[in-house]
């Protein structure tokens, strides 16, 4: 093949399937243990392949596997290097499957785990964000509609709004966790194998919630389920990016609600004054990226055709770079979070009298105006009212109000998504370390 | 205010609003029942606000309700028919409530019900589909990878595939209905009122899964949960257009592998020959609405500040259009699909030698050659075997291959997705109906 | 054909091709004219022809040629009438040309004339700014950057910059324009026709700037055209839609530089107190509807074979919808930016000190001392100096700078577009006219 | 600042901005000249600044001056470099600068290199393109309308529409190159400085075609420059993956009108049979990438304040990762269709009968008979009539037609095009000199 040409055909693919180098010897050595069930490998032929695919992942670990341009691509460098050591034992191994279904395998192992670590960070920030609302529950601070002062709210009110949404996220993420926990393994080039394989015993020992069933769907799920995962981070970009908003909003002078500390701003190479949120407005910024992410994807297979062609292959570069933008934003909202100082006084400060004409006029109409006219007689008055603002956050006392948050309720969801989590980490990595040791 | 500046700030909603004319009156019921509880309304109040509001929905059913743009939106339309009707009573059913939660309840309940309807749709599509498969499990046809002939396929292998997306999609419809089905109300303009209102019962009387707790996230999630619907319905979109991309490539005198009823197609004004699958270009040309109608959305809110903006009720066009395009697709496709003829004969003729290759290097490999050398044995063949197709894919017996399609399973899982829409929708209306009679 | 089916198809094109009527006429007598000269028609059969035409245009103005579902669409509606008429005349008239080249030509012409109604009105619109620019020009107010006051900046300064970059996008609707002036017709199907046609006698009737030469582009051209059009409206879209966002924030209590008159303002169905711009907030929204229009029309091109696909009909609402759009918010834009009002003092008291630490340091710099240690000295200042905010926007007398702003220039660059779209459209106007008169 | 939060700050800068090094230099003699000619620089200190910065560049080419996380960005590692150097020559060459100006006059001089490389491949291309063309003017090949064969086309047709069509993007090329052509240096944070710096003459050092005069509209303008480049760009994308698409079908066993060499295929891990065209499936497939660093760039931008934002900084990735597809596909594609076979028995034996039912209608309309009355006879008869297609396609002897393809006009207008862009490249490049030598 032209040079040129084989240079474009593999553009950034030896980059990006360093990261599948564990996976793919992973799904290599399930696959192989299930060609030994069939009678394609004996029982030798599968130990000295396991041994030479364990081998490469510690290589792997030690950055001494890595894969040149050459190589084409992962599958390839990984079945040349059996061959090379174990000769025909190698050559089988490619027996039964195609490089469609392996690519596959490993970015779908290689997505749960990334989901997993999402999953659990995102569920650690809330915790962080929950800490804050609890911390600065009764804190009063002017709402906003508009962009204009509204009526009254609290720190409380507005963080743990940030939390409520996140755990829908969750929602979201679980049921992308749950498209991509398929097997597609044994679907070879979208048509099946004429030999008898397992697909139930490659799905148990990698663990995979199910085997996904027809081998043409197999092949046109790719791009698809990368499309659901990106789209369930799109919302938990966008939250981030609205929180980040917001903060770069309430932290400026003009509002100065909550103060970023000094160690997490920028100066400007020309004004000696300035202290920089760029750490929030990178944040902003990068939903624009998980957007564009999201879109190459759904776009690579709009209108496609069923089966396999190369345009899917460029889904792996946004899938990727999709998981890999969430935890870092995620982990470092974290820290953000967790440092935010909320000036109190100044947030309550700001809540000027206006803000309480609504629930003026609602007092009246409990006292028995019709609250058409309320609002009308509270719209002439001077709002010449005096209002403890504490007092007025508090006594809103209905379910999710200011003096109402529930607060326990939402710890209690957290832990659960935490217990969750956890416990299909653990089940994920146990399978990852048992096909080592089969 | 200015006149072009109304005209330009009401916009479709005039229109739009129309659609939600009995929503607002069902959730105004129950919400001045809540208020009748907690004693803002007395019980004659809210008799006489229930039978105008039954009264209004009649009217409605009758085009006897229309919206005018004066109107500004079914909202004060509503409340100044009762208001003019009632006099007290209807100046005191905006009392606990802003526009913004009502607007919100009114289409959550829409898209309540759409979803019901766009899930039972597809559920009978994926049956029809199933049928399909059913009929031509055996039928033999070319697989193709890169739009090229690969190995080979059966019609009941290729349609099937789609059955199986269309089910994940209704796991992201499912996910996206139960966000949806949360109760905004009492959320008020997004931090709630000082009244002890019970958001408990209004979520009882309108069947809502559960109360959307924290009253500012209600609003934040304007535009959010939007965005979640028309993500999934652009997964089913994504999978309708590349069903109908298969079949106008299958259906042209080049493949001929299906046929389209003539009275499905349209004609040239110049050609006399054609006969065009427009229907068919139409479905898949659509999918581009949506992705936008997505888009359009999620970039709504994008980097929005916490609290009401006017730019989200710009999300109301979309999010309707897009349960409209769905429901229409999903009619049309199932149409379509009940009418399409297979040409069982071309379809089998199409399976050329060179398509069971990778077969006949697999039958080497299981006879002891490893699979690389089988795979040049091959390659090096001039494909001079003879091969019965339908034998093939018949003998192709592992899980999700064509001899062992599990179609079985997919029925049972239809029909539990069709149990389940029934028994949810059945729940919805009759909620619906109590209302009425509270 | 099945009804449900012929009601998709048609979906909602017999309401946006009645807006196409009249270029319907208008380019069917030109083909009509030049039929007549290689003698398809006679001369006599042509002036029945142009006079039928004529009085479906006299109908149209008056709403009395609306188009029905049955109608299919604005052409066989047209033809029909003819040839109900005319007989054999009308049914000769489609000689030569397709439905394909038919719609294209429609579709040119009634974007030439919004894309020049829409130049002149964002000339317009670059005065009304520009007005407001010069009577503000040495207003001093905070200059932002990272949402951060950081600079003294000037009204003047911050206005003139949207008339700048208005210009800007007027080179891009220009040559979005350049390209759309192509001539179609003649392509017929896309392949040409066998008659010995005169594309130079319609491209001169019609006015066209050129021809669109190779027949088959002609047909590639749908979408690509209405893409390049909705890209350019999308720069104008941003632009306004920023200049929305810094009103609405300038406007907010916080800031205060500006205000939005009254009669423009929005109250809260809750909150009595409330002013809200949601004019403004609509103005911002509405870009992310024109972006979704450019995807729709791009990604319905995107990877579509040569020729013409019914897709490409599916271009026609968002085209549509984008030119309404783009007229409507200039419009709606130039009456707010007349009645804006400037809050001298406000905006003047709002350049605090530390906004000059730069201008300072800069000082220094000049009296020789190297900047980054000037940059030092001051940041280690308390800002202690005082400044006269008006003289030091006046003193920064470099090209583009607060005392420097170029308004003279500005104003010549809009007088120069104004002249040559007045002299486009008078020119188009003209060919319109004319043709009912050959 | 906290390691992690800078880490995430600075990203991917330190990589991107490698390729900013040259014209950081470039830029900054340019403004230290000017720095000389206000006195702020002696002739000396700038001789020593200029001789640095033309070191740095050498360096550069060697890949000896690699930037590390800890550099920040391009901008301080060469203050840096400098002061090391130069002590205090070297503080003081940010004087009257910002990073803001100064990484935009980088991406100018960057994107005006890259669009003059693209734009002078992409006119290669169309030769290479014409050169097909001409070769094959008179080749037959069926004319598909929604993947029907529909009338006689020619390949000659058929490649020339895409160069007609490359010839118009290339219009909006030169339209963003001009947008892109102004000087922004000296707007320094957005706000200009106090000393009478001469913008005129960094502008005609570094030969831009005029000052980007508002120097709040320079800021602005971050993103809308890039997303107007990336628009153009988007545009010879849609039309390479078009170009591709057809390529892929009509190479296809089943058309087989061209084929791809075999050293431009790819093999099947499993299918010995394969020839896959996966050079031109990813040709297709990015143009999604395309359109994602579009979409990306604009929605930065979209609903943003005036002035400098962080977030800007993250459309460099999207602009530089656009610059360097557009010039890798253009290359790419220049070799493919070099090389493309044309199998022209193939393609003249592709055109059956009923493809000219079409022209023998006309012919009827020809001799007298209306048009809709032939058109009813041909659809009426069996298509029984001998046709020879090379003759056929010959015949059509008008406008762009078959016959009058005009491929000498588009010979011409791809000269003016090399012309012009060499004049544009050659003047470009002997500024960039120049300035090393001031």
């Amino acid at each position: 093949m032209d040079k040129r040409i084989e240079r474009f055909n593999v553009g950034r693919d030896t980059k990006l399937d360093q990261h599948l180098v564990q996976f793919d010897c992973i799904a290599s050595i399930a696959h192989a243990k299930m060609l030994q069930k069939i009678g394609v490998l004996s029982g030798a032929e599968f130990k000295r392949l396991q041994k030479q695919l364990a081998a490469i992942i510690e290589l792997d670990k030690k950055d001494r596997f890595e894969l040149q341009r050459e190589d084409e691509d992962v599958h390839t460098k990984i079945e040349n290097f059996l061959t090379e050591k174990l000769g025909d034992s190698g050559k089988k191994i490619h027996t039964c499957r195609s490089r469609n279904d392996q690519v596959l395998v490993d970015l779908r192992l290689y997505s749960k785990r990334q989901l997993l670590l999402i999953i659990r960070d995102l569920a650690q920030l809330c915790s962080n964000l929950l800490k804050l609302a609890e911390r600065n529950e009764f804190v009063a601070m002017p709402g906003y509609t508009h962009t204009r002062p509204a009526m009254p709210s609290s720190v409380g009110l507005w963080i743990a709004s940030f939390v409520e949404s996140l755990l829908d996220d969750l929602q979201l993420l679980w049921c992308a966790f749950d498209l991509n926990d398929q097997n597609p393994l044994g679907s070879a080039a979208g048509y099946g194998v004429p030999l008898p394989i397992d697909r139930a015993l490659t799905t148990k020992l990698l663990g995979f919630g199910k085997v996904q069933n027809n081998v043409l769907y197999v092949q046109t799920s790719r791009g698809k389920i990368e499309s659901v995962i990106l789209g369930a981070l799109l919302q938990v970009s966008v939250d981030l990016g609205r929180l980040a908003s917001d903060l770069i909003l309430f932290s400026s002078p003009e509002f100065n609600f909550v103060s970023l500390p000094e160690q997490f701003c920028t100066g400007s190479s020309i004004m000696p004054q300035k202290k920089n949120p760029d750490v929030l407005e990178l944040m902003r910024g990068k939903t624009a990226a998980m957007l564009a992410y999201f879109i190459q994807t759904i776009d690579t297979i709009k209108s496609m055709y069923s089966g396999y062609h190369r345009d899917l292959q460029l889904t792996k570069e946004p899938l990727m770079n999709g998981l890999h933008l969430a935890r870092e934003c995620i982990d470092i909202f974290s820290l953000v979070i967790e440092k935010l100082q909320v000036n109190k006084s100044a947030a309550i400060k700001g809540c000027s009298r206006e803000l309480f004409a609504a629930d003026k006029a609602l007092e009246l109409a409990q006292r028995g105006l019709p609250f058409r006219d309320a609002y009308k007689v509270i719209a002439e008055s001077k709002f010449d009212f005096v209002v403890d603002a504490v007092k007025n956050i508090k006594g809103k006392r209905h379910l999710g109000a200011t003096g109402n948050l529930g607060l326990h309720n939402l710890r209690q969801r957290i832990a659960e998504q935490k217990r969750k989590v956890q416990k299909e980490k653990n089940a994920f990595e146990k399978k990852m370390g048992a096909v080592l040791r089969l």
